[in-house]
């Protein structure tokens, strides 16, 4: 009995600082300008988003986009380890039976286990936009929960434009949650959908809204358009919500999302609330930074908590200040979220990580040894010159491999020449044509190729140079090529940044190569991609 | 009597809703990581903010940095309508007099009629950072107080830390107000320096001091380590705060300062405060631009009230939807900051936005005409084949263009040839060549030119050659370079889209080409940059 009441007493307490997260990246955040995912971008993110413990993944809306649905095949064959899938759609259109509507069978063969629901609570949407009747639209909710649940699907409601729809109508909008709620979803989300609210009044109305329905979980749904998306989900969660809504690096139409890797770390580490695990935490920046990169975005270097600058100190009394004591200027400890301190005019920052890296491959380096002092040298030039290893965990064992003295090259480029050229002088739809010159044991090998494009050309050359000393080069395939533009205002003389994943079947790995060159970039990455392989197989030639 | 009751009633009520604005650009904002002003940089975004409105502009620290007196000296003789200079520094240093200290006088010799003065309000700053005792410290902020004020100077006391110092010692942080207020300063700026603060906390404190000191201005100045120094200093303004602090679009060290253009715009459109007058507030957006552009800062498209993107909408959904009713999805008018919607055209997007778009050029085109199914028709094949108008508003002007049968070519493309090759066969770092042979009214033109990279060469060879018809393009550069790999797992052999922004000194505008090969796409992009050059200035030719 005792038990019981501890037990429940329990339960009520986790369940008063457990807020699940909510990430709709691939969905809301797809609707940012700027921003396209392919079908492999969006499962890499999942499988991000997954591995960094957040609770629920909208991921599409297969209604309006059908390609959407490729995308839900695929990934209903990824064992998720805390993640439910989620897809997103409208409610039944208006005076039809939900078995009718397409757009609600494009959601039911999207096979998640979690559908979210978006429903009008805003009487001037109901009647200017929808054309429809208050009653009709009511119905419209209730039906369209009811069937879902019906079909055996967790109910997400999402209220849109709820805090504009309270202030127009607020016995309106709250009869629009209780047909959500009556007919059996499981979280009422509140939509701030323009953005236009601020965090007090939407903590006021969510602590309405929380107590006129004490059984159910309150969701929030905020936008930028004020600058305030992460304060107001803020003020939500601690006037009662328990779901924040968001994506994971703030993409999203207009102004974005709430950022949910700002709104983590604000809950979890300043306000005492559980969104991941203790330990999951210190992922957050390299989660937040997988996200960006897959999305082909760079990240505002001072985004909260993840950012480069986050814990960048420049002005001189700052980093004495730090040096002296942490707290002094700095919020929260840089470490607990996986990232690191860092001061802009001497860069001393990171050794640890870096050397804890180094030993993965080379457990003898200490801080101390000698090889530790020229990796960190050669890898802070490198840095300089526009390398970034931190998606490039190849390139960055060649790099110790040869700081250490430990790397024997397994041929020698003497020449390559690329030609592009329009018109094409091939008589197939090839642009580009290579050659190649390698020496392997001072024999040469002269190869040519055409391609698509000049970079297709070059590797395509450079493979059938190397297949000839090297024969399990043949087994090898690129699976990724992504090319940053690292300086867009010097336009075509700035420095590209290229990563290139290569899979043999068995491990995959990525490479990076740096120029104002895009097809030496490219080559320099495509050589690290090929002697890492040679490395890790032990160097068999024929 | 009854007039001056009212006139008392009126200032009553004026200086209640009145924010004064203190902008910290070129001080607090120069401190974040990648941003340095030159003198002229400091006069423009002077100006700049003058003719807005800014009311106080804090623009040096002469001690720190002694080149900023150089600039004081020019700033002094500019003639500003609604601004008053502010130069910023420390309290005198411990157990010495005023007199004998140059930071101090670097501050008198600076010149303004306004200076900020920060000290110490959390204890454990005063023992541990300054290494001074906690009486000393209260001394220093008052004989710095008095002494500047006997100098003529309007004193702002910035409370350096001072939620910290609350909630750590609120009777200390309290008499470190109280010293400086006795001395006469006039304005207490309340500081969250390590920007850890939450808006709920600070509002909170923020009331208790208003109330503690009703006689005085109290100010906000806020840093964005939790992403809601907007909310912060909103919610400050709520609870009585009359002066805000921040920089106009952010910047600032590690995470930036609070974001004066999104603040300005919520108290002042949403809140019912007045920070500018009624005119110059559709000033923000052109005013944010220019403070960006003079730093040298790309703004965030996402910005609130003054982004790229902060009314452009993408589901097709919310696009017909603004048609119908601009509430229903727009928190503001984007005309009363100077904005302006944008419809961006893409897969998601409804074909009601698609034609308001095409009506902007050619106003004759309806949802019926022959022409609008002719370019719906393309467009979709196009972004089927990998393009994306959303960020490319020139080439789809373009696009437009064509499929009306309205379109002219500048030139022909008779051929290019680009050569990369390693080593390098140049004397000098150039890694490619590229010749260019085109035709305009049957007269051709031969060209070559080297470059960094084949882009950079082919770009180079073509403007030289079309230089010699149309030398309008001698005032064209090339602002930004994109480029997006659009199925990175065709590896090497995966289509490439390529964005590149064009300024002419007056106009900005993005082009965009795709292709299999980078060269090919980055060729389309820049000969759809050059067509809307001409075809926008009406082809002069010489």
């Amino acid at each position: 009995m005792l038990v019981g009441y501890i037990r429940a007493l329990g339960i009520i307490i986790m369940k008063k600082n457990l807020i699940d997260i909510y990430d709709s990246t691939l969905r809301d955040g797809a609707q940012g300008e700027g921003i396209n995912f392919s079908v492999q971008d969006k499962l890499a993110i999942v499988k991000a988003l997954d591995a960094f413990g957040v609770k629920y993944i909208e991921a599409g809306n297969p209604g309006s986009n059908p390609k959407d649905l490729q995308f839900f095949e695929s990934a209903g064959r990824l064992k998720l380890k805390n993640a439910k899938l989620a897809a997103f759609g409208a409610t039944r259109r208006k005076d039809i039976r939900p078995e009718d509507d397409v757009n609600l069978q494009s959601l039911l063969a999207a096979n998640t286990p979690v559908v979210a629901i978006f429903g009008k609570s805003w009487d001037l949407h109901v009647t200017e936009i929808i054309h429809t009747t208050l009653d009709e639209n009511l119905r419209m909710i209730s039906d369209t929960v009811s069937y879902l649940l019906h079909k055996g699907k967790q109910v997400v409601f999402d209220a849109e434009h709820f805090f504009d729809g309270y202030k127009n109508n607020a016995g309106y909008a709250m009869k629009a949650l209780s047909a959500a709620a009556d007919a059996g979803a499981d979280v009422l989300c509140l939509c701030d959908t323009n953005g236009g609210g601020d965090p007090k009044t939407i903590g006021e109305v969510v602590k309405a809204v929380a107590a006129a329905f004490p059984d159910k979980k309150i969701g929030i749904h905020c936008h930028n358009d004020c600058g305030m998306a992460v304060a107001a989900s803020v003020a939500a969660v601690q006037s009662g919500a328990s779901q924040a809504q968001g994506t994971f690096v703030g993409f999203g139409e207009r102004c974005g999302n709430a950022n949910l890797s700002t709104i983590i770390g604000v809950l979890q580490l300043k306000l005492g609330y559980q969104c991941v695990s203790d330990k999951n935490i210190a992922l957050l920046t390299q989660t937040a930074r997988a996200v960006a990169d897959i999305a082909n975005v760079t990240m505002e270097t001072g985004a909260p908590f993840v950012g480069l600058s986050a814990f960048a100190h420049k002005a001189g009394m700052h980093a004495d200040g730090v040096l002296k004591s942490s707290v002094s200027f700095e919020h929260v400890d840089p470490a607990a979220v996986g990232n690191e301190r860092r001061f802009l005019v001497s860069e001393i920052a990171g050794r640890n990580a870096i050397i804890s890296k180094i030993q993965k491959f080379f457990p003898e380096v200490t801080k101390e040894s000698e090889g530790a002092a020229v990796i960190l040298k050669t890898l802070k030039e490198m840095e300089m010159a526009g390398y970034q290893f931190e998606g490039a965990e190849g390139s960055f064992m060649l790099l110790v491999t040869k700081a250490l003295g430990k790397f024997k090259p397994s041929f020698d480029l003497i020449s390559f020449k690329v030609l592009t050229e329009e018109p094409s002088s091939g008589i197939d739809t090839y642009s580009a044509i290579a050659t190649v010159k390698i020496s392997v044991d001072s024999k040469t090998q002269f190869t040519s190729s055409e391609g698509d494009g000049p970079v297709n050309a070059l590797d395509k050359a450079l493979r059938k140079a190397l297949n000839v000393f090297y024969p399990s080069i043949g087994k090898v395939t690129l699976s990724d090529y992504k090319v940053r533009v690292l300086d867009g205002a010097s336009a075509t003389a700035a420095k590209v940044r290229v990563l290139i994943t290569t899979t043999d079947g068995h491990d995959i790995w990525t490479t990076v190569g740096v120029s104002t060159d895009i097809i030496k970039a490219s080559f320099i990455a495509l050589c690290d991609s090929i002697e890492y392989k040679l490395m890790k197989d032990g160097k068999k030639k024929t």
